[in-house]
């Protein structure tokens, strides 16, 4: 690739550009975004070779261009770059939600482009930011793509490669299924997490003061970007109150066992759980 | 002190063996428990100068008794210690529930015997066993000590030395109020953690597949000892009970937030979660 163009250099946006141009140094590394703050660090850093804040001058003769703002965003960058994509150009993205992305093209492109090739990469850290890149995050990592019916083959195939030359593991998958699981595994993980800290701060503001490593672990993920997180709520609603919905008639079970002191129920489920996230840990 | 004898030389009994025993070397740190399997290892270790599966012999003669073995079996300890204690004898114990030791202790003594002395140190690790033990587990972390209202001076004077001298903060309170912060601070995120465990291999054994390091980091304590955590539910019932109500409560406005798109709502809870989380890790 000749070109690739970045659109929102953060943390994401910024690991995928230095991972690629370590793998592909002649490859010219463009960035975009609205105004150039985080544009100049970036580059300064040595994630960009150029950037523009003209999204004609950023995009066009590009053979790739990433989304790689907050997921809210892409129905306007959609707009935004659809009269400077050339023929031959791929567009592709990082976003942490799949269906809301599909919504958006379709909303823009009158039908589903063919060389929109949606993929999000199962990594991050709790810190934001171009600062904290790392070409390194992406490595031995899964990521999910998942193209539709009419995806092109060879905008499919480019992806693909994007991410394996760089050591991620790519599953296919349907935007639905990705977004069921994601809800699961991560989505709802979060909602836990910022909801436990809410919970404790409405009850007591001492409270912390008698937490332990637990929640420290347990709440790490209460320090993500707020902004982000509550773009990815709005975008995969259905599936994050679907499980919401699940996890707390579990919860309610849970609860249940405990008031009827029903000892070998709760230690069968406390094993069981254990067991299963000592298994998971070994496989990783 | 002359000589400790440390009841179940587990992490945190045989944690603060250690840590005793650094400072004040010529202690006699002495261990029991019902069968020498243990107790062995933590001889061969250095963790105890000597053990006994012999009740009487492990406790006489000991300026302080430690109950460290799970919670669940601290009545029938006081019942096996009792005909051995000595009149100057204090005990104490490091158990996370305290309502349920005071009444243990009630019914085995009558009423609340002046020289027992209920103490909780917050720390702890996934990992248990003597093999894990750490003399520096409790250096800089909170001992949280609740007397009752006969409760001897000099009794809690020497508890409240104990944890100190090596390097703990203590702090006094009532061990409701112990109960109720703890039961919403350490008890209810482990109940989240293995509920969502649970959750998720209920939806799909694949899941795990697709969870990235925010599900190892709020899953890790899923991974402690299962029998540890259902005496404690067993033992704190009644706050668990109410603070996962509590917490289901919560979770349910979070979630009609996001079904109904309330952006700045969702924005407002996440960015409080996060600021308070980030201002305690600060202050910690």
């Amino acid at each position: 690739m000749n070109k690739i163009c970045i659109i929102g250099v953060g943390l994401i946006g910024g690991s995928l550009a230095r991972a690629v141009k370590e793998k592909n140094p002649a490859t010219l590394m463009m960035g975009y975004a609205r105004t150039d703050k985080n544009l100049k660090i970036a580059k300064k850093l040595g994630v960009l070779d150029d950037y523009s804040t003209d999204i004609q001058e950023a995009v066009s003769n590009s053979d790739l261009v990433v989304l790689a703002t907050p997921v809210n965003a892409f129905e306007t960058i959609l707009e935004n770059i659809k009269p400077f994509l050339g023929q031959k150009t791929v567009v592709t993205d990082v976003g942490s939600t799949k269906l809301n992305l599909i919504a958006s093209a379709e909303k823009v492109f009158g039908s589903f482009p063919q060389f929109l090739i949606p993929a999000h990469p199962i990594a991050g850290k709790e810190k934001n930011g171009v600062e904290f890149s790392d070409a390194n995050l992406f490595n031995g990592k899964r990521v999910v793509v998942t193209p539709e019916k009419n995806s092109d083959q060879n905008a499919l195939d480019m992806v693909i490669s994007l991410w394996e030359d760089i050591g991620a593991h790519v599953e296919v998958m349907s935007a639905i299924q990705h977004d069921s699981i994601l809800g699961m595994t991560s989505h709802l993980p979060h909602m836990l997490a910022f909801n436990l800290v809410d919970y404790l701060m409405s009850q007591n503001k001492d409270a912390f003061n008698y937490a332990a490593g637990g929640f420290k672990d347990f709440s790490r993920i209460a320090s993500s970007d707020h902004t982000m997180w509550r773009d990815i709520c709005l975008n995969n609603a259905n599936e994050i109150t679907n499980h919401i919905s699940g996890y707390i008639d579990n919860l309610e079970n849970l609860s249940n066992m405990i008031k009827d002191h029903d000892s070998d129920g709760i230690d069968r489920l406390f094993l069981n759980a254990k067991q299963s996230r000592d298994n998971w840990l070994k496989k990783k």
